[in-house]
């Protein structure tokens, strides 16, 4: 084939296999698909349009799609998340235009084997509304923080929480946001201890490494 | 001589004379200071080091030093403020590191004949710090809102009052700060309405305008 | 709802609700205008296509449309604006082809209670137009400075006139213009005091500083 | 004073008071300190340099300096690192020239109750000396990988372990380098998921981060 | 003719002729095809569309079309590639998005009169793939090495082989990604010795280059 | 020597021989100025501190140092500027802080035998006294227009003459400055016609630009 | 009218009137040249599309259309060129690519009363090319050298005659070439001295400045 | 130790140990080369400044340095160039101002046993000077073309010859020339084939790519 399939990437990351639906023709994808739904393993295919996804459900029906996150997801049931999970991870984002950016981070998550909580709509601008949901933001094991325009959100969410922040700025605003440069720039320089940064638009790995800190949550000191 | 001193200014801006240091040797600002100073105006040199100023100062004895703003200023005693001032301009800064410029900002507005409140080192990473003084903050007749490194602090500023906001970046910060890039975008992007932007460090510029307003607040519409 | 309505903006703002219209639906908007025109507060929708604004006239046919300014206005008979405003804002603007910018700021002005007086095609390259309106020009009470390609006419104005300038970088040029940032890094640099600037093409968020700037002119010192 | 410390801020976060020593004086970081010690909190002060924590070190004795790291750190005795701790961070780094921030990612993890490992001078341009380390590597909790110029490191790193990698750009290179702006964009576009990113030469930010996730590695799901 | 066509170039570079095929139409390329293919040369026209290459071959219906390189091929039977060619150069590449620019360069080098051996699909977040190809890697005569987003693999393939390495970055990626901005730097950063880079997406450059070399070790010490 | 001077080029550039002194040693300066003297031409160094002149006038006691320029000029008196010249070259500049560019070109200019008129400190925050020279400024030849900071002098010059304009941009300014990067792309994007632009304080550029326009308009046609 | 048509300008310029096309309307495009028709200017409309002017033509039929240079023209027959000319602009270009902004400037240059000579496709990296029009290229009075991608032609020319060089940089290219960035730097950074710069694709502002320099070696010395 | 030498690496390479000496210490390089000269290799320590290398040779006498370059070397008369070396590498530099890392590189490459000839000060705005060793040019078997400024050299030669070019832009200049920016985008940007690129500044990296071209084509087809 065309790909190289990494099989060996569950046991090695502990997570479903994941396929990067942009630049690959709905072809493409159905093969991969193929080849890695054998396995068992849940598949999550991000950044995948509506009208690709549709051609991609015609031959693998038990795929399920999510409009606003461009995603693409079959849960082998044989996965089913543990009833037992403790604590949740919350996807906070600024306003309205970043939902897709967001609800790419909460379905990953979600696929990945994780509690989610959504608190959307909560821009610095009106901080009085993010001040509503003040124990729910402090009680996460970890946060994504969603922002566009000056990205500022993560800064203030860093300054009231003691838990880790994945900052994934947007690319959504105009004039001197230059395609989401003016938030990526306002999360790398926050004074707020506790917060890394992921690419532009990048509600996926923002997801992903939320989950990482999660799982190793739920592991606790077991682990050694 | 070398400029041209412009005298009509002060009629058309209804402010004192002002000079910019920076470039200037100490000779050139001396004589500038004489020519001006005959005219009866205020004086006052923005951007000038403690020991440019000390130079100046042993043949201009009658004009006051300030340390953090590197400012020399002349207030001569017939253009005294009037005590019957209504409302004040905040000067609001994130942290320690960003007082020169929130000083340049306040004594300048001073200097121009406001009343001036500070509000030091309530950045957004402790943004309880800032809710401290929320009555202070919404009730000045318009504020001057210094912030360096991720610059977030007008966008909260901008978002609980409803006077103007004279934003100001300063280029306190490091790596992918570049030297205030990033604290000018995040203000030039605010989500917040009612915010416009000076130059990095310029916090005479950002005390400029923020006079001009004030002025008008007095006036009002007597103007007419 | 998917958008947490701030209803508290008015009363804290002193103006109508606004909506930014880019990337939100036809059927989002509808949705929201309904909301938000229950409280009778004016309703100001800016950045919104013909067509977008045509399915939403079909709704909502109180709504009025400006083509020019891509703008959806409501105004609620009950607010009419006050027939004993003193003083205007002026908006300049350098060439027809910054025409669209300048319209939202003029339209937003009105929209936000202010006399607005426009002084359009006035380009640095042929000063001696702009001195046609010298008289005009320095008797604002505030003044939206629009300009695209090299961006010098706030600086010019801001040289002339005694009031606050608020300067509008636009996107218009080509080649070195790297999307308005010429422009934009020219009014940042301005030698003249007393501008201050906003986002590249932000012509609503010019007006709105005006606004509130006149607004205070207006009240004067009576506020305290 | 002049900064309001910030004493809920370690109750807030489960850590020790940290100084950002850059840009202050020996006086100022003094007298910060003494407000700090009376609490019986570890004290921790980053990027101060020799001469200046010598001159601290005259008045506040107990303190240790840390040469490469420049870190000033107190450890109140009473504060001892539990011995029962589990699990290791690994902090690594691509060649000697990277060392400085390294090491301040070390010793920072420390100060915050860590255990460390340090695995340095394992560049890609010599990726065989990576693999003498690759079950260590593999069993970290969580690493920290510290790269200059190219900034390659993390990208190997988070392909061959399933745990969170902090990256850490440094401004380690010349040219087209642009002050570590290269090693910062190939960090944010890693294919390797499970990286996230903190600002140029922020071994203090990178440790932060890493301590939060090592530490709720330790209490595990006991947290809920 | 609208270009003068360099006859005199296939003497002086040893290759049969070039047409850049982008920003020409059909009918242009017909007319430069006609006056080279007189001269008996090869004919190799990059960067043409599918449909654009349709047209030419109704009239030149000797011409073959690469679907995935973009590229429209003419051998001339008299200049079949020699028999006896010894050593190979490497086209690798990161990932499947990057299978364009590496097709280029590898259709290029064959018509250049190369062997060429692809190994596609090894990027450095899954290395282990890459040390399944190391002794094929490391015996050729020269490497072309693409990657998209961070650009790490000829860092990588520049550590383990002593023959020259040709670094082709691509604009493969999103966000911080700067259409290739990011991995042209990443390349140009290398710690490794021996990689020299080319322009964005250039991978006909890349394989040019290549060939120069591959001819040079053909010919060995007899040129002089 | 180091160097090959370049003897043909006075004959074909119709101009003395220049040597750009900065990098250079005093002793390389003085041993090329040695080569060049005795072929009897006027001799140029420009960008040359007082310290190097200093050391080059003990051993070429017949040059003559310019301080603000930074030129070091000898003018073999065989070859006196005629005095039948026809016109002039306006340098103008903005600022006090730009003489130094100002005085480059205008002392360049005056020795490639320009007849040359200073206007200076007539920047466009103050346009009133730009207009104090109004026919002057309109009567020139050509017309050297230097700038910093926003640099939209060369737009308001182009504007009111129909002669050809050569703005030089300086590095005066600060912070989104950018070392003359604002000037520079304000006189790029000028909307006035007639403006070319020469690189950041390249005074002796501008000057040399204008100079062999200057010559031409006083050969005018007899030339062909 | 929606624009101030500036009627003065022919006679302070010395030229027709001219109309940039981009961005307006076929309609407003005809209402501007009905104005200034009448005047009996020439009329010069640049940046127009085949289509735009296909519509303006079905109106003022007297125009004629520049496919290559996208102009649109009227020669007012009373307005001859005089046949009397002495000397030519050079219009030189490096590749076919730019001919499109070529032809805008030889165009405009014969329209604004210039012999023009064309010198196409001569870039470096064929320099022989260049030498066939070695005669050709030094007796200009005046060049415009139009060149993309690595734009190294100007410094080439610059180096072999002695008139002034206008330099136009074009955006073609790729990759790195970022939009004519590349194209554009090089010219500013050119080592050979009597060139300037204007614009990225701007080859109506390179002929309208050569315009002006031809002009003045026409009147020579008879214009004092 | 602190630094991990690799000792693998002269047999994998095929040259001499190679210390990067910018950021080490004295002490550090001592300690670093006392450890390898035992192997027999011949070391190269590159960018070391006078002073240091004076405290380097105390210590190890045997080192020769080479001001210019700033290349403190060591040859093992075991390790002599063969005598029997065929061809050459050209090092070609545009200016004076390029010597160092002309130097540089030149040095680097006789220490890895080539053959090298130098041709410096052949700039392209004094094309004539080129020409006058057309031959000389010719006949190498790979160059290194090292410029500054513009950075124009490498397309003139890629032009005029048939081997492979290795280019180095230098960080010479100033304004617009953003420390070696200018000139690595026109080498990237190159319309002439055959040309590849090295970090600004990076002479060694240039020599090294350049060596291992002339050892392929010493050995010519005789290694498989
Ligand atoms: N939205 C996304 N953004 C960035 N990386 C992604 C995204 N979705 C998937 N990936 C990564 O892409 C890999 C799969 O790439 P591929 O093999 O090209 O399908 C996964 O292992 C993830 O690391
Ligand atoms: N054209 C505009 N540019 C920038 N901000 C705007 C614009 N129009 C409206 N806004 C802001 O957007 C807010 C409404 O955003 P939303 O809730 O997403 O509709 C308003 O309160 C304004 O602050
Ligand atoms: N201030 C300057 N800025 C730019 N170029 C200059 C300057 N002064 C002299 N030059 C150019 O440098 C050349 C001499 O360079 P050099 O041979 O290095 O002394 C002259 O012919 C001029 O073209
Ligand atoms: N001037 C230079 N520029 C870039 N890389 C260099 C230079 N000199 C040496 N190197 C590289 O640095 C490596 C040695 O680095 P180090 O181990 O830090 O001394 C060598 O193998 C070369 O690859
Ligand atoms: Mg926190
Ligand atoms: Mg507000
Ligand atoms: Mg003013
Ligand atoms: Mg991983
Ligand atoms: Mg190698
Ligand atoms: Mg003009
Ligand atoms: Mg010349
Ligand atoms: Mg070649």
């Amino acid at each position: 084939g065309f790909a190289k399939v990494d099989h060996h990437r569950k046991k090695r990351q502990g997570f479903p296999e994941i396929v990067f639906g942009e630049g690959k023709s709905a072809e493409q994808i159905i093969s991969i698909i193929k080849a890695l739904r054998g396995k068992g393993n849940n598949v999550l295919v991000t950044r995948i349009s509506k009208d690709k996804a549709n051609l991609v459900q015609r031959v693998c029906a038990e795929f399920m799609y999510y409009d606003i996150a461009e995603i693409l997801l079959w849960k082998n049931e044989e996965n089913a998340k543990p009833d037992n999970l403790k604590g949740y991870i919350n996807i906070l984002c600024a306003g309205t235009s970043d939902l897709k950016v967001a609800e790419e981070a909460a379905i990953t998550a979600e696929a990945l084997g994780c509690n989610v909580n959504r608190i959307y709509d909560v821009g610095v601008a009106g901080i009085h509304r993010l001040f509503d949901h003040y124990e729910e933001i402090q009680q996460a094991t970890v946060s994504v923080v969603v922002a566009g325009m000056e990205g500022a959100l993560p800064s203030v969410i860093g300054g009231i929480v003691s838990h880790p922040v994945i900052a994934v700025p947007t690319s959504i605003g105009y004039g001197a946001n230059f395609h989401g440069l003016s938030a990526l720039l306002t999360m790398l320089n926050s004074c707020a201890s506790g917060i890394s940064v992921v690419n532009i638009d990048n509600g996926f790995g923002g997801a992903y490494n939320a989950a990482l800190i999660y799982q190793l949550a739920q592991k606790g000191a077991e682990k050694e």
